[in-house]
């Protein structure tokens, strides 16, 4: 017996067969390669018939399946929205996996709370009832559990962490993608040392060889090792942000982990002391003492653990 | 049958005998008059007696007992943290409670979980499985009820709400009682008006007759409406802090319904529309078009409803 879960991204997908007991048994990633629409609900299906008919499964009995998406899984009409997928604003993937599994149990969630899951079954998480799972990548999402429940909220989109309010100041910036991510998320950072080499007439520094829109993060990380000046007031900036946004989920939340991870997480681990330092300073104090801050333990296999979670947990609900 | 509720106050304590389907039959008020640590214990204990053993409501059986506190209730060690009330500050209500009555179901819950579960039950929030009660009075706090489940936290001190981040300059008065409640709860709305006066040499304006140190959140909504201007400053900062607050909470939980409640709401309510637009500039735009903002529609008997509801709970729980 075996558990599929699936891990899909903007650009690739992540499959990996669990035994019983957790252990990824076989893993393989597909690379999307600009497919849209159907054509990725039509590579998750084929894929997912291979698994359940080739030979070199046939002594892996697949008694379920669950699915991590880059966006959001609506369960009251069971489709899903992905905002880098063009043609997935609502796309039924629930009903064409359930029509090819001989209606497997299924369950899909989204990437943010399948991070959660997979840290509380696998990683950083495991014996904790209530986590958070701040997920900074290109931007920034936060998967939360509390007493044990995922929390969804009444459409499906709650943990929208990167839309906190971290100063007084209103930006027009904000309007699209939130104070939080606008400074602080991969594409914030990068948009923000961009800006400021924009604003220069004449920029000499370590960024002069780059065309100042290919500038990214990681561009940013490494130019602040060299001690650039642009580098540190944003990488900065973004710190006492993390901070700000930890002190605010853990007022409200009261976890007992909170869970560092995304493509940031990454080069700026190094940093966490700080960012603790800057949380202290406004979170409830009791909360803020009996938290604990750490990176995730599973990287970038966090989604696809919480995918073979959700698989287990699928199994359980059909036997209801 | 009749279940007990029984909201217990910094300055009062009040009793409601509810029916099966949650109509109060009879209600009193008794004030603390001072007193303190196990003399509150013992009121408590002394009055439920009375429920329970006197003639007068010998034909309502009371099946359960449900009761709010201004505080934390702990279900580690069945204590209860009460700050204003001394000698509370890990008292053993449940135990006191269970002693007395037979071993009757119970349920003990902090006030602001009171309220939302009271809303829930019989006011503004019927019907919701999402929903956040703001509490705005001498403080500010949260009860939060996701996909159904109140959410406690780990330490039972989720919804600390007031601790929340509002804008980018800390002040040392922040650490003694959070950024957003610094601002905008009723003590704070005083404190800052208070400051104002008192950083001024001459001061001849509207609060001139009243002892600095006297002004009440009460008198500056008061001096709002002659137009006093140290009273237009202190509650515009404040109706700015609490759309940031709903901001926040809207993004991070995605509720159906926030609703405003506590002391300060109140004279607070006409300023809705202004606090919802702040809101809207912050949040994740599709969690706030579908979030409504309302008032409590119990008022200052949100937590005694709520008190009920938990001794209706208590009774599912001890059949279980």
């Amino acid at each position: 017996m075996a558990f599929l879960g699936i891990d899909l991204g903007g650009t690739k997908l992540a499959f990996a067969l669990f035994s019983t007991e957790g252990f990824i048994l076989h893993k393989e990633v597909h690379e999307l390669n600009g497919r849209t629409g159907k054509q990725v609900g039509g590579l998750i299906a084929d894929q997912i018939s291979t698994f359940l008919h080739s030979d070199q499964f046939k002594n892996d009995k697949i008694t379920s399946v669950g699915i991590s998406v880059p966006g959001i899984s609506h369960k009251k009409n069971n489709t899903v929205w992905a905002p880098n997928i063009p043609g997935w604003e609502a796309y039924p993937l629930y009903d064409e996996i359930k029509a090819i599994t001989n209606a497997l149990p299924l369950m899909i969630e989204s990437d943010r709370t399948c991070y959660i899951l997979g840290e509380m079954w696998k990683g950083a998480a495991q014996g904790c009832k209530n986590a958070v799972f701040l997920a900074i990548g290109t931007g920034i999402g936060a998967g939360i559990v509390v007493d044990g429940h995922v929390l969804n909220g009444a459409n499906g989109i709650a943990g929208s962490a990167g839309w906190m309010v971290m100063e007084g100041d209103f930006k027009e910036a904000y309007k699209s993608c939130g104070c939080l991510e606008c400074h602080a998320s991969g594409n914030g950072i990068a948009r923000m040392a961009q800006n400021i080499i924009q604003e220069r007439k004449r920029y000499n520094g370590v960024f002069k060889n780059k065309p100042v829109e290919k500038i990214t993060s990681q561009d940013v990380f490494t130019a602040y090792e060299v001690g650039d000046w642009i580098a540190k007031k944003v990488v900065n900036a973004a710190i006492v942000y993390w901070g700000r946004a930890i002190a605010n989920m853990v007022s409200l939340l009261n976890p007992e982990k909170i869970i560092l991870g995304g493509g940031v997480f990454g080069p700026a681990q190094r940093f966490i002391p700080v960012i603790r330092e800057e949380a202290f300073k406004w979170a409830q104090p009791i909360s803020m003492k009996n938290v604990s801050i750490d990176v995730s333990a599973l990287g970038s296999d966090a989604g696809i653990y919480g995918a073979g979670f959700l698989a287990l947990e699928a199994t359980k609900l059909d036997h209801q």
